[in-house]
Order: structure tokens, then sequence, then C-alpha cells
């Protein structure tokens, strides 16, 4: 298929899809999803082959003061022991969907024993939690160049494993605050319009939260107006895992892979990548409007219209993971499903 | 768990649910299905055992005029043979998601070749085909109640075989139109907006079926306001795939299985189920919304919320198919997935 123009693929894709066995149109979003399959892969039988869902996780120095996060810094951690043992959301839906998962050390705030997370836990650790941004830059840029190229790394060992479809997850206490802060310059809205619950702030800490972001986006907005690539958002407000998903991003989408796009923090990192690569999105699925805030705003700004709607904010990838057999299933139809002709079915119109 | 009420059952479910590792309600609509699941079954440990999907097929008197489908009669039988030989959309993702599937020729206007169809095809015909309800009932009070009879039959052979988990599909040219026309009398709203594009009329085939409709309508509703029980709704205008499932519905909820309810068609059959037994919904699972333009409205009057929204308007009990690893999702959670005690994860409030 390699020498088919865009167009003729499309066309060969889209035929192929009318004459399944059903009224046109009848499958709704899973004939876009297999169409989309199809135009990334170059290919009129698309396939899922060795999905991953990768959880990348970091700590944030601002955590460590409590104005944004009702859990306590030392969650990040026991979280990812979590992942390690087996515990956690993901690894549920990841084994219920035969999905491999594979756990990122990006910067968590701990120093795990390398004997008890053994191979189960990557460690990429740029440093043990970024730094506090109420009172300067989270990262230095070599750290920030650090965690985008770790972020690729990983992603390029998947693909060279053989896997064509990936979900990028996260977990950090207090990463909903960054992924505010990056939606407020990329989107050019108000910061406190892009600041939700979280993982369950009261009314009150709602209010603190709020205050204390725009002060952090006062702080910054000169320097990213100044220059305001992924790399100086990321260094004035990010955090290292959402570097690394920035990172893994690019990478998939520079080899061709299929992207599920999770919630709010994921999708923020997605709105960096995209002012490096504007052409990224063509390699994504959305998988869900997560139940926070911010998240239905993003979309709407990316044009994208999700799977799923399960009012689901847990992060860790559990939005792409439970989204996965829609792809699948996409791709199954396609190579599965009989046509008209072959299965002996009159069409609309024909006796 | 048989000595506990209803509401301690309750009770231990959501601590259960909120002992979780992750913010509370943090799995959204997982975490409704996963109290549902346990209340249908009676304990704080559900289980999906077993699960199947079942298409009862059956033809439509009306639909050998023409007037209100645009795919000929014929296309119900060729159906059937292509669910019986693993081509269809259903097929294609009961395989995928490990499904059981049953195809019940409710009544489909066709001999089926023994020797072709083999174990693969349930009779259970009524008739070849309903009467035209533009000349009068669709059927006889003794069709009805032995469509109904079957419809149970069939759902109390998969529960002694082990299944507790159930979704109901059809198929049947000319069924969107029962299914209007069930709508229309049971919620007590005009016929002509019941009436959707079904499998695809164009606009003047959309305003030939309303109108046909409202005849049939017009025919019919002296008799259904005189009694109107399912029974007499399902004699002047159903079809027999709409009686057995509707049967279907009233067994799963006699057995205490759990229903996973798909798009239009079914979804009318629990209309009349709903008659029969008020507390029906007790036990639905509302897997989407159907593409089909009535279908919203009918899920409104039931205050069901379902799970996808994909613009899916097949039949065949995909969007059940579809939704059943959500299904699944909640069980395995509440089962697999670690408490903030065990895994040691500090909650909300607590360092």
């Amino acid at each position: 298929m390699t020498t088919t123009t865009p167009l003729a693929l499309r066309q060969s894709l889209q035929h192929r899809i009318d004459n399944k066995t059903k009224p046109p149109g009848s499958l709704g979003q899973l004939e876009d999803i297999a169409l989309r399959l199809g135009l990334i892969q170059g290919t009129t039988h698309p396939t899922v082959n060795n999905p991953y869902i990768v959880v990348f996780a970091g700590d944030h120095g601002i955590a460590a003061t409590g104005l944004v996060n009702p859990y306590p810094q030392a969650v990040t951690a026991q979280m990812v022991l979590n992942f390690i043992q087996g515990g956690a959301a993901i690894n549920v839906f990841c084994r219920q969907h035969d999905l491999g998962l594979l756990v990122v050390d990006a910067g968590v705030n701990a120093a795990f024993d390398p004997a008890a997370v053994g191979d189960r836990l990557l460690s990429k650790k740029i440093a043990y939690g970024t730094r506090n941004y109420l009172e300067g830059p989270a990262m230095t840029a070599s750290e920030v160049q650090a965690a985008i190229g770790a972020g690729r790394e990983v992603v390029a060992g998947l693909a060279v494993g053989g896997c064509n479809a990936v979900g990028f997850g996260e977990m950090g206490i207090g990463n909903t605050s960054s992924a505010a802060l990056i939606m407020s310059v990329v989107m050019d809205i108000p910061v406190t319009g892009c600041v939700g619950r979280g993982t369950g702030v009261n009314d009150d800490q709602l209010e603190k939260k709020k205050a204390t972001l725009q002060e952090v986006h006062n702080l910054h907005r000169g320097a990213i107006a100044a220059e305001p690539t992924a790399s100086t958002i990321l260094q004035c407000v990010g955090g290292f895992e959402i570097a690394m998903l920035t990172g893994a991003f690019l990478e998939a989408a520079d080899r061709k892979m299929v992207i599920l796009v999770d919630g709010f923090i994921a999708t923020a990192a997605l709105l960096l990548a995209r002012l490096s690569n504007p052409r990224i999105l063509d390699h994504c699925i959305f998988s869900h409007t997560s139940g926070e805030s911010g998240h239905a705003k993003m979309l709407e700004f990316l044009g994208a219209r999700p799977l799923l709607s399960l009012g689901m904010r847990l992060g860790e990838g559990t939005g792409a993971a439970l989204a996965f057999p829609f792809v699948r299933a996409a791709a199954n139809f396609l190579e599965e499903m009989a046509s008209f002709e072959s299965a002996g079915v009159s069409k609309n119109g024909e006796a």
C-alpha cells in the first residue's frame, strides 16, 4: 500500500467499511476509528499489535505545601508501589483487556528499593520531584530536555518490541495543577477557568487552589510569553511525568503508532506536543471525557470527540485502557465482517 | 449474604467501593455498575459468569409492502445465515469479548435448511412473519403468549447453564416501525415523534413511513386503549422477536440476572416488560444511546443513563456486546483492586 495516495487509501477504506453487512454508518464512531487506524498505518487492513499502557509517575514541588492537593505527596510513591504490586485500577483494566503495562519513574520523591520493585518499574528519574513553581521554575532547561528524551526513549523501546498502539497515563499528586497552568497558557484563557477539584478538593480548598495557581501564573507568564514553546512552559510550570508524556506523544506519532489519549493531564501534555507537531492529532483517538472540569474545554479546543463519558477522573491511563476494546473492535469489524457480496445479503434498494 | 437487608448490603458495597485505592467516586459510572451488580446478585462479591448475547430474529408483515423499509424483507433471513456463518458485526464483537452468542428464529419468513444451520440456530418459530398490521392485528393472542413463553424458555435455559448476565439483540426488517408504534402507546406521545430513519430511509421514505405508521396507530389505538397491556400491544403492532425479547427480559429479571439493554427495539420490548414487572429496571444496565432518533426519548422516559453514545444504530445486540467489558470492569475492580489499608496508601486528609 506504500504507493497509494492518502486520498486513494481513504476511498479504499471507506469502500471496505461501507460494504460490510450493515446499513452504511450504522457502526457510528467505530467506523471513524477504522478509517483513522487505516490512515495511520497506511493500509486497508490495520491491526492492533502488542498494545501498551505506559504510566509516568512524578512528584511536584508545589504538593509539599499542601496548597493545591488534599492527598499528601507521599501518595505518589505509595501508588507506584501499588502499580508494581498489581493492585491499582490500571492493573485491573490492563489485565482484563490484555494490555501490557509499563510503569515509569519520571521523578518520584522516593528512592525505590531495587530488590522490591525489580524490573517492574522502569527508572527514568530526573530528580526527586520538581521544584515549587511558586518560587521559581519547576525544572531546568536540561531537565526538560532529559525528560522529553526519556519519554521518547520509552516509546521507541515499545515500538521496537512490536507495539503499534499505546495509551499514556500518569500519577503525580498535584499534577492537575500543572495541567491547569499548561491549559491556561496554551489555550490563552484565565487560569481560574482551568482549575478543577483534582482528586477531590472541597470548596474552600478549591478557592485556595485557584488563588495559588493564579499567583503561579502571574509569576511565570512573562517568561512564557517571551518564548511560548513546550519547553519553556514545561520548565516554568510542568512536571517530569508531563514532560515525559509530551516526549512520548511525539515519538509515538513519529513512529506512526495509534495513540489513545487519556484524561486531563495526558491531554495537557498533548497540548504541548501539538505545539511541536501540529499534525499529531491525526494519530490520536480520544478515549474519554474526564470528570475533571477543565477536560471538556480542552477537548473542545482540540475539536476532539471522545469515545467515553463515564464521569471518570482517576488518571493512571484508566480511560485509555477502558477505550482500547473499541480500537480493537474497529480493526476486527474491518477484518472479520462479511461483505454484502460474500454473505449474499441484499443491499439497500436491491431486492 | 442472604440474611443481609438491602440497605446493609448497599452500605457494605459502598464501603468496599470507597476503600479501593482511588479518590472516592473517581471511577464514575463503573462505581454505579459495581453497586448495581452487587444489589442484583445479593452479594458484595458480584461476578459475571458465562455471559451471553441472544439475538431474536423475526419478520414483519408490513415489510412486504415496502412502505416503511428500504431493505427487502429477505434481508432478515439473509442476516440470520450471516449470523450462523459468523460474518455479522455481533459475531465479531462476541468473539472479541468472549461472549456466548445464541441466535433464535422467532418467526423469520424463510424455511432454514436444518442441515445448513445445524445447532447454530435455535428454532422457536411462531410463524413465517407477522401479519400486516395495516390490515389487522399483527398476531393472535395465542401467538403472543407462545412468543413470550419462548423468550422466557430461552433465558431459563441459559440460566440453568450458569449464565448470570445477558444482553438481548434483534434482527427483523421493519422492526423499527413496530418499536415506534409501541413507544407511542406506552409513552403516550404522537407516533410521528417516535419514527426515525431505521436502517436509513431517505426524507421521502421517512414521510411515507410516518404517514403509514400514523394510519396503523389510528387503526389499533382503540383496542389498545381498551386493554393497555403488553399482550394487547404486541398483538396489535408487535413482532415475534419483540414479543420474545419481552419474555426474555421478564425471565432474566425473575432469575436475578444482570441485563444489558441494547438499542431502540430492545428498549421498546423493555417498555412492555416494565408494564408487567415495574421493578425490572433494577436489573438493567443500559449499554448505549442508539443513533435511531427515538431512543434518547425512551431512555429519558425510563430515567436511564447509558454507558455509551457512539452513534451506533445497527441492532443485533451490538451495543450490549460492546458494553459488556464495563460490566466486567466493575466486577473486576471491586474484586481485584487493593484497599487503602492493604496497599499502605494514605487516604485524603491523612499524612
